[in-house]
């Protein structure tokens, strides 16, 4: 019904992924290789007709839209009051830095984590608090004990969550999300929950939005949802911020205004609407592809790379690569394999933590260029090995 | 060739200037009750086709058609090379004030002027240092001795300029543009210059960008500009900024960045470009229609309401009116007129300065719908007169 084994030509367009040399495959940055639902491009031809563009404001059908989603997807209705639209998770997690934390301030992130958390962080001159996830036979697991002892820092103010986590690939689940929620609660901690990824769960348990915790454990919280990942809408620039405390809500809104990244463009308001409430076949589709797809490099690697092992993951469409048996040097592994394939993919390095022995590859894009990355992946992590012993 | 008689119906869709009661007419916020050039609107359809809309950012192809629009609609061709890509006009002023000046620093601003520079200055803990234009026989003119005793103070850092000036409809001439520069560089003062109503001079001479002055002129200045007013087209949400000092243009550069507003979405670069490079005749058309409403609007207010004086202008679509002869209380005169008539305009208290005494009638839409709101017009001061006499 929908077709996954295209990928639009984005070359010599304005993509950032595909700015790259004749030959080139970029598996890097996470935008998917696949069109976006056919029902939201319709949507979006249907508001071009409007003719007149002048400024814009959500009203109701936005946020009904996106609660609904929520509801039918994953069980739980988060109130329309709680949301404010925003034009990007990033955009409104960089205003929330600067309005719910001070200079100087620490802000908690679990590494390895999605690198631009450092750059929301340290460029309005608060400090990373690093809480390094615990790699436990090839499995990420929160350490707990170090969580609690950091949070009751005074200057500890803010921390970020990642779920599902990228680049990790992990669903954290219910009691895990209770624990923080509760730790951030005690020690008076907001409790930012980045779930861009949360509707990419395609295999197993899904992801439990921070807003399905009992009311007085989310009243220092703030989700951030989004279409783009789940669509490959990242060029939408929309994306909706849930804060169930009333107090906090009214500082959020006022730090995003400031940062003027709080007004929907043309596209925005009626993509979002058509994403969440026509989307669901497209998605489901897209889960079986990615699931599918995870399949086919995980077996392909395990095959064909037995110097590599494929992290478990049931989420995203980033596949964490351990290549510690190769090098714990993971930018010069990426550099020359880009060098000697073209083939582009993310050194673990730039998420800090264990990042120095992983490899991060996209692979939400069709079989066959899939396939094309792989080969390409093993001539590469072949040659290096290669280099190495002479 | 062109249809400027019909406005589309955007009531009941998220704009915000028709967010109005049954029978109201909206003749406040700046956008256009006129579509836009079908020439954008087939390069936005045409960038849909594309289907994958990942991270984007801006070619040499969006900045050149920048610098040719300017050349050819104003005879200047910036360098492609000082120019960044934004996501508008306000996002950009915010991001620099915060970047170029410091928490307590004045920022001056030439009142009456329009509004939402007061919040860019102030939400960031920046002063506003008022440099009141002098209304001289129903024109305004810049106060020099004051300006330069203005910007000699220590604390100001910055000067916002608004060229060509909303709301009072007025084009600096090039030489008010070099004393205003000669002063920011004699004293450090970065001087931004919004230059966002540019395109639409209708009349005499065209408006002078800041970036036509001599090189060693415009080192510490900003230019914004952008199709949004030009084109009707503010939820394009693409805007330029033209800095032609490396060093500044660095920093103005991590300050967009810092504050997530310089990243396209998927229809700001096609847009812009269709706009920029097939947008001169609309434009010309435009410009022609623009004309005809002033002189529809001074015309009928000149002969049926002769307790208000139109200001003279040769720019933008928002006809300032003198309202001193009715009520040095224009708030409370505009309140009045929307419950009466239903005909909301601008009261020019918002814009400080001299303010109080006028009102501010946009004046961008179909001949027909102008008539009523003048019609409106009249029967809303002939009312407020009336009650006053009570
Ligand atoms: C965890 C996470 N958050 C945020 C983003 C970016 O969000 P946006 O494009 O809405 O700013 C990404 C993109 O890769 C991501 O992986
Ligand atoms: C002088 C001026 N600057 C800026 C803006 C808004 O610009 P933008 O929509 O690009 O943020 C307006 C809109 O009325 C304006 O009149």
């Amino acid at each position: 019904m929908y077709d996954f084994t295209h990928a639009p030509d984005r070359r010599g367009t304005d993509s950032v992924k595909w700015d790259v040399q004749p030959g080139e495959l970029p598996m890097w940055i996470a935008d998917m290789d696949f069109a976006t639902a056919p029902e939201i491009v319709a949507a979006m031809q249907q508001k071009l007709t409007l003719g007149a563009f002048g400024y814009e404001e959500p009203h109701a059908d936005y946020f009904h839209a996106v609660a609904d989603w929520y509801a039918t997807e994953h069980g739980v209705p988060p109130d329309p009051a709680w949301m404010i639209f925003t034009t990007g998770v990033l955009p409104a997690l960089s205003a929330i830095v600067r309005r719910m934390s001070h200079v100087g301030d620490s802000v908690l992130v679990q590494t390895p984590v999605y690198n631009i958390f450092y750059n929301s962080i340290e460029n309005s001159g608060r400090h990373v608090l690093t809480n390094e996830l615990r790699y436990v036979h090839q499995q990420y697991e929160v350490d707990f004990d170090q969580l609690e002892r950091q949070l009751a820092l005074p200057l500890t103010t803010m921390m970020i969550l990642c779920n599902p986590h990228n680049p990790v690939g992990k669903v954290w689940t219910r009691a895990e999300l209770t624990r923080v929620a509760t730790l951030c609660r005690q020690y008076h901690v907001v409790l930012v929950s980045d779930e861009i990824h949360g509707d990419l769960v395609w295999r197993g348990p899904d992801y439990t939005p921070i807003f399905a915790l009992p009311i007085p454990l989310i009243q220092q919280t703030i989700a951030l949802v989004s279409p783009s990942k789940t669509f490959n809408v990242a060029a939408l620039h929309a994306a909706t911020v849930i804060v169930p405390n009333d107090h906090l809500r009214a500082q959020v809104s006022r730090g995003l205004n400031t940062d003027e990244v709080a007004e929907p463009n043309l596209l925005a308001i009626p993509g979002t609407i058509a994403a969440y409430t026509q989307g669901h076949a497209w998605l489901a589709a897209l889960r079986q592809q990615l699931a599918a797809n995870f399949a086919q490099a995980r077996d392909f690697i395990t095959h064909h790379i037995p110097a590599v092992h494929v992290v478990a993951s049931t989420a995203t469409y980033l596949m964490w690569l351990n290549v510690g048996a190769v090098t714990d040097d993971a930018a010069a592994l990426a550099a020359s394999i880009r060098q000697e394939t073209g083939l582009i993919v993310s050194p673990g390095t730039i998420y800090h933590g264990n990042g120095n022995r992983f490899l991060r590859l996209n692979y939400a894009c069709p079989p066959a260029m899939l396939q094309d990355g792989l080969q390409r992946l093993d001539r590469g992590i072949t040659h290096y090995l290669q280099t190495r012993q002479d």
